[in-house]
């Protein structure tokens, strides 16, 4: 057994090779960068770079349906809105998408101050049949969150109060324009977590990341937000106010509609308030970064970690090679690790005790070590160290959309075939003749990264260009991939604009039937973000 | 800190007085009561003593759009169905709820094998317009699973085999029949436990469970179904197989349908199979028993239990006084501790890991002392008595059903006020002119216990024999007290027949005019449990 003996100097203290520098950029530095690019957008309005969905997708036609905005329109919103809450001169940033995929062409983006304000722009809207989008940080990774055509936005922006919070319960009740990480950090003063985290935690909005449905970093701890969602005041197509702000941890008072808004992107009604269910913030976190050779082996960690790290396991991210030398490219900081593995992974535990999650923490590596599962590893010695090595988690996504652009592909798939699917992506592009990784080629590379705890893998394609022909090569024959293994096509991204058509490979036509039908019955004139999801 | 000295004697060591004999019976002992009672009721079918819900109710009509069976419709059943799944001699116990509350007239039992049995009954009663209910174990506190006239009965105990499991994900496949104890039992097999337990798990179906999204004792731990549940399958009123039994642990691909399944108590489909997500069996269970002298003390304790305990937290129950009285009047057991004291609490611990467990617990409840919180306790020091210390609160419900009835309201209330209810609710009755516990009086006692982590009061008012007018004293003032409380009228036990009326205590006019229209939208001819939920 002698790799027990590199144990005490690679784990119980960190490798004298990974220089943790003052100067890092902490987590929030990276996740900040969706604001920024918008922000950057902004500025070069003059000269947008992203062409308008309509011409990118000339199939896809304006609904007839929809009343265009006319001048009494402006009119009747100016009447009890603010003048700064009704934007029409600078639109771009609402229009365009963080990916920078899409753009709409809206001429009007609304800012309402309350739930009454929603009301009054959806009672309006849906006599006027004016089709709206509503958007939250803006923060979609499928086009969720903007328009397609003149779809006036409601932005939930200025509307991110936190309206109560009871301490005994941990039950929050906020506006749906609440920024996460604020939230987060005013439940950090309390002794509570926020039970969601996510890369874009700095700029997304409660609103929005019930609406889709977030599942994000630690879904494996705390669990979906169907679970720890309680409640949900919303809006519907007419302005009719449905009031289901409920408080309560157990309510069996007739069918539970609230769910039915948790993912709905937008499309049964605008959230204006969410209530949650909020966990004791762990005292005690702690970060283990290792690298293995195989898929195989990262496999059999994550079931040893779901036995022995047991009640305080709260992440279990993997990496292959290729994500982190894309992380590399850009990142200002030493890697954790010296050498170079196949596969990456980082696991984080969250207790109450820290002698107790040191000593579980240490036997489960030491154990992964005398198995020949890892070839290396570091554990984090401080907050810092514990933030920076989540950047190589999270800091992926930036990287590979630093080139130009990403073909993301958010999925959820058996265990045992998960990873299989990166290597048959790319070797399907290289018998479709594309290069991959070299100066010349469009094609960056192909990386898969992702939620190992919850089955959710994350393949990324990233390109220097947006190319019809790359897209047709991978769709559909990415979901008829993930349809033969009933997978998820979209395990947390949500549908948005890219993947309307492509729901029927994970969904039964007699459930696709049913949700026709829901939203026939909540917005019969379809002008709730239209185009998009079903 | 005299206190502090007690604790080794008492905490560490069973005390003495409780003397945990081989005799006594398990926890299963009480929970299969459900069944017995209604055995014994088919064997007194010739007596029966329940009225008939139709007699008792008179203001209630049978629904004229309704057809009534004929022998055309025998027929038909026969003609796919074996002889002895469609029952019409012996449909007493099929009638009858556990509450012995409620009697209904059904005079055909149908036992379907299979998905597609369930779809061809439900096709004919759809095209036909008979009225069915859908039935598991029959335990519902509501008289949510037995039919009010002539309802079909439509039971699936027939249907109980387990269909799939995954040891590496712990996902498991079963079919709605599956009881509750059987399935957990096969789960410990594979080192995994079912996210929901309750008293009723002997005989109560997972289906059922489901349909009346149960709470019961580790939703504190494990979180509600609407997290834990991952896909349903449902046969809706025309016979189509709603088929959304996915096995993902997330799939953000449309609206979440099967939520609505969730709670709906068999009003939107008969729920034919169910996949749930199950987290790993801790290998450690700790049990603690103590009493204290104030509600406000309970709430102390349970504040430090959530810090303290934290991540391996599983149970936190608590009892009053005259809770433990009536345990006490029929258990063969010694009681936990020597004294009467005015408030017991039960904590669980699950974890992996004994000395790391033990350790937290026995701080615990050392600091519990110093602060004088609790005046004396005990520890269970194996499964024989820890199951033992389970039936002082598990055994709670029978007890007090042995003096003839329970007037039960189960409610949610925020923690501050949850006690106040059932002093609110003594003092009513005698003000109202009753007796409480006197040889001659009808109320045998008032009594408030439930698991307080959840905020969740069962408050029972058990009585020698059902009376309106103590009906009529306590309802709707219990629903107003809750409703001027913002709580919840029914935390966990549903509406079925008995909250029909009082939805409005605890739900929204706009949410109860959406819950119409959803009921509309999947049973548009109301054949679907009739007479109940909404």
């Amino acid at each position: 057994m002698s790799a027990v003996r590199f144990i005490p100097r690679r784990f119980t203290t960190v490798s004298r090779s990974l220089r943790f520098t003052s100067s890092l950029r902490g987590r929030a530095g990276v996740i900040r960068s969706y604001a920024a690019a918008a922000a950057a957008e902004k500025k070069n309005a003059s000269t947008p770079t992203v062409k308008l969905t309509a011409e990118m997708y000339p199939e896809i036609q304006r609904d007839s349906r929809f009343a265009k905005l006319e001048e009494e329109d402006l009119a009747y919103f100016r009447s009890f809105l603010p003048d700064h809450a009704v934007v029409t001169d600078d639109t771009v940033g609402f229009n365009i998408d963080s990916m920078r995929k899409y753009r709409g062409q809206s001429r009007l983006v609304l800012k309402p101050r309350s739930t009454e304000d929603v009301s009054k722009i959806m009672k309006h809207c849906g006599e006027r049949k004016l089709a709206v989008v509503p958007q939250g940080g803006n923060t979609s990774l499928v086009g969720g969150s903007v328009p397609v055509f003149d779809e006036i936005v409601i932005s939930l922006s200025a509307m991110n109060t936190i309206r109560s919070f009871d301490d005994v319960s941990g039950i929050i009740v906020v506006d749906a324009g609440c920024i996460l990480e604020s939230t987060d950090n005013f439940l950090a003063e309390h002794g509570y977590i926020f039970p969601l985290d996510l890369g874009a935690k700095g700029s997304c909005h409660i609103g929005g990341n019930v609406a889709t449905n977030a599942g994000g970093l630690r879904l494996l701890r705390y669990g979906s937000l169907h679970g720890s969602v309680l409640g949900i005041e919303a809006v519907t197509a007419d302005g009719t106010v449905v009031n289901g702000l409920g408080k309560l941890r157990k309510d069996n008072t007739g069918y539970d509609v609230k769910q039915l808004f948790i993912g709905s992107e937008g499309t049964l009604g605008v959230i204006t308030g969410v209530s949650v269910l909020c966990p004791k913030r762990s005292s005690v976190v702690n970060v283990a970064f290792f690298g293995l050779d195989s898929y195989e082996k990262v496999q059999q960690a994550f079931v040893r970690a779901k036995s022995e790290l047991g009640e305080i396991l709260s992440a279990f991210e993997f990496m292959d090679k290729q994500s982190q030398v894309q992380v590399a490219k850009y990142s200002e900081r030493q890697k954790p690790l010296d050498e170079q593995h196949n596969f990456y992974v980082l696991v984080e535990t969250s207790g109450s005790d820290a002698a107790h999650d040191g000593e579980k923490l240490q036997n489960y590596l030491e154990r992964l070590m005398e198995s020949d599962l890892i070839e290396d590893g570091v554990v984090a010695q401080d907050e810092t160290q514990i933030k920076s090595i989540w950047t190589w988690r999270e800091g992926i996504p930036e990287s590979l959309g630093r080139a130009g652009g990403v073909y993301k592909y958010d999925v959820s798939i058996p265990l045992d075939e998960l990873y299989q699917l990166v290597d048959d992506t790319r070797e399907l592009l290289i018998k479709a003749g594309y290069e991959i990784g070299t100066e010349s080629s469009n094609i960056v590379d192909v990386v898969g990264y992702g939620h190992l705890g919850d089955g959710n893998l994350h393949l990324n394609v990233a390109i220097k260009n947006y190319d019809k022909k790359i897209e047709h090569t991978l769709e559909p024959w990415v979901y008829e991939w993930i349809q033969k293994r009933q997978g998820s096509i979209s395990a947390e991204h949500g549908i948005g604009f890219a993947k309307k058509n492509y729901l029927g490979y994970s969904k039964d036509p007699s459930m696709i039937k049913v949700m026709k039908e829901i939203k026939q019955l909540f917005d019969p004139n379809g002008i709730l973000n239209p185009y998009k999801y079903i």
